[in-house]
């Protein structure tokens, strides 16, 4: 018998019937720079008017292992949001302003009510970060994917002005950190939060809070800047509180954060409780409750505390900088 | 006993060793336009001066299952730079100049040998292409892949003057298709061609031929466009000749390939033979040949062909356009 592509496990037609399904969900996205109708391979999107030395911030992650909570919860529209927000969330941090996003789905075999999902999340994500969905890759790999899983990479792209990069050179002494309330776990440490949370008898409880997405900071961390007096911006991933921050730090000084300045949501206490998990490991492997930190020159707290409330986040003082061999020191307290 | 992060599967040290002994391979890819020591989050390029109204045009894509040949043969140093091929191939069908790529890397646990050579592939591929490493994700995701493998994707932004965009539109009949020569399967068709040369006893000898890694034709359809009448160019993947060709014909008009004008490589032969599979397949699966695409005005064709040689490609005329309702004709004929 002859052999097909589709014999192949490879279906060329559904997955180019499954990519024009998502036109009108993607129209959604749309900016004014995206040049359609042009070109058949690539997006096309014009250098936004208005900057006089543009320079363009780039930056590629993924979901890592909150996948398998959606695989297990069955529960795809929400992960395409960490998706865009694990992408957009760092190329603010140089005051980027996101112009467009691509994304790549692989998956062994596509289901077309499962990717539309997926897609569904990256729109929404896209949404809330002002950016474009340009383009995608829907790929099918028979036997890299176990049934019904699939891996994600989502790729962003921003514009600053030159002179308006925020490059943390200028972080000194003084300066206050303010912290950016996480909606739970964002999108790290569940390798570890799984392995507490999702092997016990209480799971099924867990995988809501578990899903929760990653909030998407892109017109908070703008507005900060508008209002002036912000110095550097750290994302809160891998690595924790500490690991981010100090990524910021210039040489010569340090950073003092004050865990009794905010509420630990409870899903880092059960976490905690349920693993018996060191306070140094919980440091290195979540958020505990910051997604995102601003450097702050001192005058210009109140007005950056403002701006970001009226973003619709919820900023907190979380500590200040000092002079100091760029590390991030924690006030142990009684809480 | 406390429960960790690299109980859980994931070390973060490993990583982050592994992502910084990358550091000089990827200098290779260096460009004046990368801005560094700048911003911890993203990778920061300046827009080339020199554009008057600039267009970025932006690409993913992934290797697809040519990975479980890399795997299979335990060669890891080619898919790289099929990595970057497919995204640049893709942006310079718009005209456009590759300034930057980043790369998507995940696997269950990192082998950093084998990670390497990965990454060596792809600053071929990005030295190849004439742009920037700028960015990477290498992702850890214990229970995804199977052990030793790994998935890949790729994303590309390069950028064109608005006026110079390849759009396609000027397409009429009378154009000339002129081919360029690709080294093999390039990136497609492999759940096929993997079916029929590698699950029988002659395995071992197509590893090789199967893993000649995907032409990148950057430098030769710039140096193309630079020398005029290039109307459009269109990069031969999933789908074949026809299928992408198609993408680049405006209403009204059709083209016509003679496949006696090329000669097949015998890995197609050997695949057609193998699996007894019909020549329409064989049409729709693989490129047969022929990598790239550039449909060009007639008193342009020699100019073109002798740029195309001087950048190191092989051009031969393929066909020609003609009016009709946006199809591709196959010339049968005896060969």
């Amino acid at each position: 018998m002859a052999t097909t592509y589709r014999d192949a496990g490879v279906d060329i037609e559904a997955g180019d019937a499954f990519v024009d399904s998502l036109g009108p969900i993607v129209r959604r996205t749309r900016r004014e720079e995206v040049l359609s109708g042009i070109g058949g391979f690539g997006g096309l999107f014009q250098v936004p008017s208005g900057y006089t030395d543009p320079v363009l911030v780039a930056g590629t992650d993924g979901v890592g292992t909150k996948l398998k909570v959606a695989f297990r919860a069955n529960r795809h529209h929400t992960v395409g949001i960490d998706l865009v927000a694990m992408c957009v969330n760092d190329i603010v941090c140089a005051g980027a302003e996101p112009l467009f996003f691509l994304d790549y789905f692989g998956t062994g075999r596509l289901d077309g009510g499962q990717g539309r999902q997926v897609v569904e999340g990256i729109v929404e994500g896209c949404v809330q970060a002002g950016c474009a969905l340009l383009g995608g890759e829907t790929a099918e790999l028979p036997g890299f994917y176990a049934k019904g899983e699939y891996d994600l990479a989502g790729f962003a792209v921003g514009v600053v002005e030159r002179d308006a990069i925020l490059d943390s050179s200028a972080v000194c002494p003084g300066d206050v950190l303010i912290g950016l309330a996480s909606s739970g776990l964002h999108s790290n440490g569940y390798s570890l939060a799984r392995k507490v949370l999702l092997e016990g008898p209480d799971a099924d409880r867990w995988l809501d809070p578990m899903l929760t997405p990653t909030r998407i900071y892109v017109s908070a961390v703008l507005a900060a800047v508008r209002a002036g007096g912000v110095r550097a911006a750290a994302h809160i991933t891998g690595g924790g509180i500490g690991g981010n921050l100090v990524r910021v730090l210039p040489e010569g000084v340090s950073a003092t954060v004050d865990p009794q300045c905010w509420e630990r949501l409870p899903i880092f206490d059960a976490i905690q409780t349920g693993g018996d998990v060191q306070e140094e490991e919980m440091r290195r492997a979540f958020n505990l409750g910051l997604g995102m930190i601003l450097i702050v020159e001192p005058d210009a707290v109140e007005g950056v505390m403002d701006a970001v409330r009226a973003a619709g986040e919820e900023p907190m003082r979380v500590g200040h900088v000092e002079s100091g061999e760029r590390a991030v020191r924690w006030i142990e307290g009684s809480g």
